[in-house]
């Protein structure tokens, strides 16, 4: 039996039974260090021609992301980062620049968050590969994980979404980008190009917290393989359902210039690589995150205790419908 | 400038660049987390064909070997393991056998010193790629550090030297075992494909350092790259030299009815790979450890204030010479 027979779902299943059940299943592991500190770790690995390419990213960009998406993950689960290794498997041909261009994009990435690089190892591949691993800290009783969800909380999506994947078509297509205007087009292939890991979420989220009379641990995931995924995987973890409202969902306005709006609500919903958080929590809690962010985050539906994760028009020209989990990318296929 | 022409040493050079200096240089990364206790990161990077193959080593020990050579780069600096993260590129065509092979060594190896895999990433990619970081803690004194070595101290290797090269010899050449006896000659190639990182060196060590009067903190890595080697990297760390005694090497005695005695002493001093440690510490210290260790351990020499590092002998039979660093095997070239 070989990988491609049984896909990438498979393969974790299988590979599950040789981790501490208590411990996987969220954005990044956590260990408990001392009395309500705990160390979480994340990794991530990336391969030349699968996970960037020169024709789209460039070593700078593909390096940012690297970081990007793992300094995500950290901030998914409320933690605040320490330091990362980088493993770096390159070829004898690699020229000398794309190396330094990668980890000048990385450091520039991981330098917004104070978390230097602290060790690694390069070795000899016959493809370019970069296996990262972020460490951070959380106070115990802050960790955010998909489990915690309850039902009548609210849904709060930290941003826009749908920003990294126009921004992709942008570059590969760059007729598209002549229905905008510079600014607005640089913007989404910025989105693309340089995502911003939420770091700068969590201080005002404990503000928040800490100004309620009791503790709540909080739900979330950061929306790296989509909206929707985030949404999917938050619900199966709590063992709860959803509402999201249409009307309410973060689609960036310019995104109406370059596609339908059918189209423009696929790349929200399942885009991904916005690297934007989704929390659930209380729903005054909620409103007052969204106002302090700004920028695009919003309050796109609610926890329900029903089973169905469902798609709601209050406007009432759209059907209700399911929301199913992205069925972009397949790995292995 | 391609990194052919630079090679790893060279890349290396360049990308420390973007590391805190005081981080690199030892086998793992240092993080102090709290008062007197210090969080140890390493990672490592494995490529199909380049680190390991199916004709010496299997999945099985493949993963042995590469959560071997993690656990033993925390034993270098005095680390207890916390847990492992594992990132594994696998192609659509790799079997999901050997993949499941290769976790079971892994944990198999991992489970003697209690380290859990708490989490990791798989992706796709054109060739099959481990890279595994491992997380342990260290009381801030007992950092065991390259650069602590001082002149007077003596050199203890905890274990023979030579055995790993020995066992991967007798797999490429099976014709050479029949000079061996079964015993002797499964050991050897145990010593290649089942390498026991020295993590038990530990409370031995602590035990002896915490009944002196004054605290030291003693210098010290892994063998994973030849004894020769990490004598020759402590004494660069400390800005130190050493006088090492030939007949002192612990050199496996069933390597005499295999090879030469010149070979021997090659592969004791560069074959590379038996995951011991290299310790520096004051003589009377040494003398109680390699006593209660036994089993191949051994003073192997001195740390001087000269320069050099001189391979000697007190029989007379060898002139003295320079003791170089492994012209074993070069990457990138």
């Amino acid at each position: 039996m070989k990988i491609k027979d049984i896909g990438e779902q498979g393969l974790l299943t299988i590979l599950q039974r040789f981790c501490p059940q208590e411990i996987v299943g969220d954005d990044a592991a956590v260990i408990a260090t001392k009395p309500d500190r705990s160390l979480v770790i994340t990794t991530d690995m990336l391969v030349d021609g699968v996970h960037f390419s020169d024709r789209t990213t460039g070593p700078y960009y593909a390096g940012w992301r690297a970081a990007a998406a793992n300094l995500s993950d950290l901030a998914a689960m409320g933690a605040t980062p320490l330091a990362v290794t980088v493993a770096l498997g390159v070829t004898g041909n690699t020229a000398v620049e794309w190396v330094e261009e990668f980890y000048r994009g990385m450091t520039a990435c991981l330098q917004q968050d104070r978390a230097p690089i602290v060790g690694g190892d390069i070795v000899r591949s016959p493809v370019v590969t970069a296996a990262i691993t972020a460490f951070g800290e959380v106070e115990g009783h802050r960790t955010i994980r998909r489990g915690n969800a309850r039902s009548g909380w609210a849904i709060v999506a930290t941003g826009f979404h749908g920003a990294s994947r126009a921004g992709l078509e942008l570059l590969l297509h760059s007729e598209l980008g002549k229905k905008l205007g510079e600014v607005d087009r640089a913007a989404l292939i910025r989105a693309h190009q340089k995502p911003n890991p939420r770091l700068d979420v969590l201080p005002v989220l404990w503000e928040i917290l800490d100004a309620e009379s009791k503790q709540i641990s909080i739900a979330g995931m950061d929306s790296s393989d989509g909206l929707a995924d985030a949404i999917v995987q938050i619900c199966r973890a709590s063992k709860v359902g959803a509402r999201i409202e249409r009307s309410r969902l973060p689609v960036p306005a310019a995104l109406q210039s370059i596609v339908s709006p059918q189209t423009a609500l696929n790349w929200t919903l399942y885009g991904g690589e916005d690297f934007e958080l989704v929390l659930c929590l209380p729903p005054d809690l909620a409103e007052k995150l969204v106002q302090r962010l700004g920028n695009g985050s919003a309050i796109v539906g609610n926890i329900t205790d029903r089973s169905d994760i469902l798609l709601v028009d209050s406007t009432g020209i759209y059907a209700e419908e399911q929301l199913t989990i992205s069925k972009g990318f397949q790995h292995f296929v």
